[in-house]
């Protein structure tokens, strides 16, 4: 390594320090701090996060940058130096294009609006939540516009989550997605339902997390690198290649919940577990992007945990560890039953099927915000209007309409179509592993799981964040976002399912 | 408040929260890090440490001091300002008298010599710990030089634990404990041992910590600012003055252990729960110095909850909490069995009467070393000699002789001191308290605590670190640091248990 290299590895590995040190008071605050730690919690986040922002936005980056640039220059085109600094000089543009004082006044308006909007929300008052939601559009709006973009501001936001990515991309998908689902939704409700009342039973929180956790381990989940807490909304969190931590929340009357939660956060780091060493303390070792991470617990919870091979291979260690809850049920009853398909109002409890469907309601509305088509104030009437079309279901209130997520309440807006395209993704991605690795379906049959994730590392993981997705994509699939796999994958599982 | 002052205190706020970030960090370090989070956690940690003594150290501190001090001069001399600009001055001049190159030597070999230290100590080999224990002494004798000192080396050695005292005042109040206390050793032996089989059955984990907390929180500990996890060695640490949380270990097989380890660390708590919250995120926001400190979580650990009245009121509760295991045990056998006075090896083990001796022999080594007349290759040797001079027991082995404790090995030279006369100030404080508010002895008859907290929380523990040691031991007891209280509370307490 050049001294060039060498100096700008220091210099990023300092604020990489400080960002993985918040991180940890991050997940403290979601797990162990006790009440009274509040204040001075936010005012240690806000520090490490003011050190970190100034620190690269320093003119020492560009300065090391450029340095490093001379030298990397004649390297390969994918050598880990040379993306480095790429990757770094793209995220140096991006984080110096917003004016200091715009991002403070956004990030205090921000928290005043999440806070009116938990309390909207209890109160199910959309008229009192209104003028914030209204604000932070404006925010995002601004944001944008600073940013700057070729065809169409949302493509400007969708940055954030996916580098690169095209609104026009994400509505093409979309557009193949939308008629196929809301279609396979319709005809599967005219089958029966599963038996589902057995997941209702009582379930004790300590062998929910026990069995869930040896599933994590089976998936490969390094436990020595890891572990499992307990936090009101799961998250996985990463402080280092070999302190990826993972949590969920226990819901001892609804067995899927923590059971899924679980797999879905282990796939998150089994993802960040297996970066390469070698992009350690860099802004490069985490996962490539939303859609690439999204794929990836998916993948885990679902293509591989909701599979009946699944189930097949190890609801017997289930039925060990909950005799009485599962006495009168089959591993078909199990699987059928964990796989039940019902239009419902909330995005976080939805099935396979369903699910993009509630994200593309999102998506339209983000969008009609961003054209300027569409406002705050007609947001509660056209969410009613939008679930009826799609779903066929309506929210009696706007409590679990409108307002039931956080993510618009700080401004977040570009965040929502990445969790369906992770679905897309998850499925392209397993079906490339089908074709170049086909023995991994006897694999899976068997409970054997090291041969598919040796291939997502080899393949993906170990890459971290040193490819574009657009390229990562390529590279791996050897096409870009596709979504017909994924409408494979779901007509094919569900169609055995419900018996069409 | 002036803008010079608010400068000063916002630029210290942020040195403040890089520490207390270290702090969140050390504490999951010891309580939920999984293994392979080591390296990362030692990287994050190294950075945060580096980034606040920078910004400790830097020309703008001096200049906002210099600034801040011109507003001050003509406030009261106890102003909370005018003591922030003084206290800071005084640590910022010791911490820019060590060259830097030298600290990070020092704390480089300093973790090679633990880590020997540690390998020594496991195979019982002194002569493999004795090069880096030599080197560990260097270091010491040599910040000695660099920071200054009028009377003795050790007295710069001293400075980090207990601001201002003198190696004579030790050495004085250590030349009326030593003879004492080896006198009431050695008579305490003639007497019939007290019966201590019950406390060695076996006492499930999680209710020894319910019923630690249950005293916890009678003594006034805020778990809605705290909270108690388990660490391999027990520590109190503060995140804020709202989230300043304990730890504990427990031995299954070993009452005392845990319990008393949660009222010691509760005591630590206590104090960093109660500062004035107008020192909040400032040099000034903790307790006074390590004497100061250990006053505190001895006193409530100690005079408080290894009192007969304590026990009295509290026997009940621990019999209702192991019926089984306390069945045969009266309140006066528990009371005796807690209070056992027995010669033994381990420092951290020994009783109110023996330990003091257990740091006089550390404190004489110490000093010998500085002094240089004592060299490190004849420690083990001069171990055994002053144990079984002092305590008429001698250890086997050098794992359990001289390389018991872990502080010499990272160079901590000058602390062990202050353990000893936190015995001596917490009986100085107790008895004070009594002189002043005498209705105290019957509220603790009666369990009740807030008024012994309450006049501890006004007359020391809101003060933080706003007074040096010294002046506050005047302000608090009208004369300076006095073994005599701790020898009458020893002498009348023993005596009555022993029956002398």
């Amino acid at each position: 390594m050049t001294k060039a290299i060498k100096n700008l590895r220091d210099h990023l590995a300092e604020i990489h320090d400080l960002a993985r040190a918040a991180s940890v008071l991050g997940w403290d605050q979601q797990t162990y701090m006790p009440r009274g730690g509040a204040e001075s919690r936010a005012d240690q986040l806000s520090t490490l996060a003011r050190l970190t922002h100034s620190k690269f936005t320093s003119s020492k980056t560009r300065r090391l940058l450029d340095q490093a640039a001379a030298e990397t220059a004649p390297l390969p085109a994918d050598h880990d130096d040379r993306r480095l600094v790429e990757i770094v000089r793209m995220d140096l543009d991006r984080e110096t294009k917003l004016p200091g004082s715009f991002v403070a006044r956004w990030s205090r308006d921000a928290s005043l609006s999440t806070e009116a909007w938990r309390e909207a929300r209890q109160a199910d008052s959309f008229r009192s939540y209104r003028p914030h939601l209204k604000k932070m559009v404006g925010y995002a709006l601004k944001a944008a516009e600073y940013y700057g973009y070729e065809d169409h501001p949302y493509d400007a936001l969708l940055f954030d989550y996916e580098a690169g990515m095209k609104t026009a991309e994400v509505k093409a998908a979309f557009d193949v997605l939308r008629p196929a689902q809301v279609e396979l939704v319709r005809k599967l409700a005219e089958r029966p339902e599963p038996r589902t009342d057995f997941l209702r039973r009582h379930y004790p929180a300590g062998a929910q997390g026990e069995f869930g956790m040896k599933i994590a381990k089976a998936f490969g989940y390094d436990t020595n690198r890891g572990r499992l807490d307990v936090a009101p909304h799961p998250f996985a969190t990463k402080f280092g290649r070999n302190d990826v931590r993972i949590t969920t929340r226990y819901d001892e009357n609804f067995l899927p919940s923590s059971l899924f939660a679980i797999m879905h956060e282990t796939g998150h780091a089994l993802y960040e577990q297996n970066v390469s060493p070698g992009l350690d303390r860099t802004p490069l070792s985490r996962g490539c992007s939303s859609i690439f991470h999204e794929s990836q617990s998916r993948l885990w919870e679902n293509v591989v945990g909701r599979s009946r091979h699944f189930w097949e291979r190890h609801f017997g260690d289930l039925r060990d560890t909950f005799p009485e809850q599962l006495s009168d049920v089959s591993v078909d009853d199990f699987y059928r039953g964990v796989n039940q398909v019902k239009p419902s109002l909330i995005r976080v409890e939805a099935d396979e099927v369903t699910y993009n469907l509630h994200i593309m309601l999102r998506f339209e509305i983000e969008l009609g915000l961003i054209e300027g088509k569409v406002e705050v104030k007609d947001l509660p009437e056209l969410w009613r209007t939008k679930m009826e079309e799609y779903l066929g279901v309506t929210p009696s209130d706007d409590k679990d309409g409108v307002m039931q997520d956080i993510h618009w309440s700080g401004g977040s807006i570009g965040y929502f179509p990445t969790y369906a395209l992770g679905n897309v993704m998850g499925a392209q991605i397993y079906e490339t592993v089908m074709s170049r690795r086909p023995e991994t379906r006897g694999e899976l049959a068997r409970g054997e799981y090291t041969g598919l994730l040796g291939w997502l590392k080899e393949n993906l993981y170990t890459h971290g964040r040193k490819f574009m997705p657009r390229d990562l994509a390529m590279k791996l699939n050897g096409k870009p976002l596709d979504p017909k796999p994924y409408l494979r994958y779901l007509t094919s599982k569900f169609g055995e399912i419900y018996g069409i």
